[in-house]
């Protein structure tokens, strides 16, 4: 997806938000904010949003001299998270579909997004859960369960920490001897890396690789090597969070978006309401 | 008021709504917008925001070459508030306390604001206008009151079209007589200007003048000297409008501001929550 410029006036409320969360000092906030505003007056648009978000986020840190000022906060979202997955997995296990209840689980933890709103509080991610299974929900399960029959490689691209400890419960159900989870190479809001994966044990089920950027997304040229080599060679590939999907979606592949529709752009690209979860084979996916 | 780094991104989204409004040409609205990121990025923040909404008003009348781009929503404003009037000329005159409803209503009229939101609608204004006596109110109306009793000259400063029909009910209650009208000097956004006072009938109540300036709000510097005098020389001032609220509200004066309080920094500023209709005697105004 391209940056649209109804993303602009949002990039810089976010700015803000992130720049107030990481630091108490104002000349600060000023002195980013006024960095993001040149720079995106001179933005190329047909970068996707997580590319500016990416540079915006670099800056804050550069600036604040914290390398990852979202850690308290990621340590608090997986804690969270894993309190919340006994519960969860019974109701996975007494399920008639598990898989699918999962993957929907999966979904509803992508609302752990610090990128959209710095003020996300536990009870809204309790609400989320209780509502979980009667949230609007767009769903191409069928060839979603045919994928996850055929694959015998699939490649699970995490978003956010919090939301990883739900991702495992849908990896769980996919057999996890075959599935390698991909979380980000350096910190950037409160997406997943290495040390979340370890949090909610993941490391222990499944392999556990970075893709080698700090990018709230998953831009293939900035990633290494690597991880574009099993990008470009697993049988499916599951992508989570909008920010996977603002910069996968034009990407061949059999490849499958788990996300929730958390801006208006997006929900006009989807053609559904904000606020829906999707579970949405890519346009431009091959089968295997 | 200074303008708050908050401000920012919601002067971009005001500048792209209102791009959008005075043309369909994208790549204008790109244009509009990377200007004024730039003007934002080098921008005087202790500036009140009308002083940068001048700005960008001016560049969207520049680059649309349309002198006065809201002028048929205008006339719509005024149309609909001209037949909103005889039912409220009769509630004001069967009321108790005529003049008190009559600012209310005026308050009331300030709904009609398009820098806030391009979307405003017919039926929004009308649900305000039915609310209008059972809306959240903040009223200093006894020193209001005291001031009405003692002036000699009242100058009265307009906000927006459509609203200044509203404001001819308080007018009326004034003794017009010692009343001068002042709207702004040329065209921005959905102001009021020497065609909307006569519009409504104004001119043939009371004096009406310009003060010279096409800022949204009332930046004595920028207004022309006549307007200048009258404002030092009038023994009370009655300022409509959230941005005349802005410009004014460190001007020493026997002011009293009637708005409704459309954005969260303004609510922080007066103390009062989002929505409140004010009518608030200035805290560096004197009396007679």
């Amino acid at each position: 997806m391209k940056t649209s410029l109804d993303c602009i006036p949002c990039l810089l409320r976010q700015t803000l938000e992130a720049a107030r969360l990481v630091s108490t000092d104002t000349t600060m906030h000023e002195q980013v904010l006024r960095s993001v505003l040149f720079w995106t007056g001179e933005m190329d648009l047909s970068q996707s949003p997580p590319a500016m978000a990416q540079r915006i986020h670099r800056r804050l840190r550069e600036v604040s001299g914290v390398d990852d000022p979202y850690r308290e906060a990621k340590n608090r979202w997986n804690h969270l998270a894993m309190e919340l997955l006994p519960a969860l997995k019974d109701q996975i296990e007494s399920s008639n579909d598990p898989l699918l209840m999962a993957a929907r689980l999966a979904i509803t933890g992508n609302i752990i997004d610090m990128g959209i709103s710095a003020n996300l509080t536990e009870s809204n991610v309790r609400q989320a859960v209780e509502q979980a299974m009667i949230a609007p929900f767009f769903g191409e399960e069928d060839l979603f369960r045919e994928a996850v029959a055929r694959a015998k490689s699939i490649l699970y691209l995490a978003d956010n920490a919090g939301e990883i400890a739900f991702d495992r419960l849908l990896i769980e159900q996919l057999s996890p001897e075959r599935v390698t989870l991909v979380v980000r190479g350096a910190p950037v809001i409160n997406d997943a890396t290495l040390i979340d994966a370890r949090a909610v044990g993941l490391d222990k089920i499944v392999e556990v690789i970075d893709n080698g950027s700090d990018a709230p997304g998953t831009i293939l040229d900035d990633c290494h090597q690597e991880f574009r080599h099993r990008f470009a060679t697993s049988d499916m590939i599951i992508a989570k969070g909008q920010g996977n999907f603002e910069t996968l979606s034009n990407e061949p592949g059999n490849l499958f978006f788990l996300f929730k529709v958390k801006c208006p752009l997006t929900a006009v690209h989807v053609n559904r309401p904000l606020g829906m979860q999707m579970l949405m084979k890519s346009k431009l996916g091959g089968t295997l």
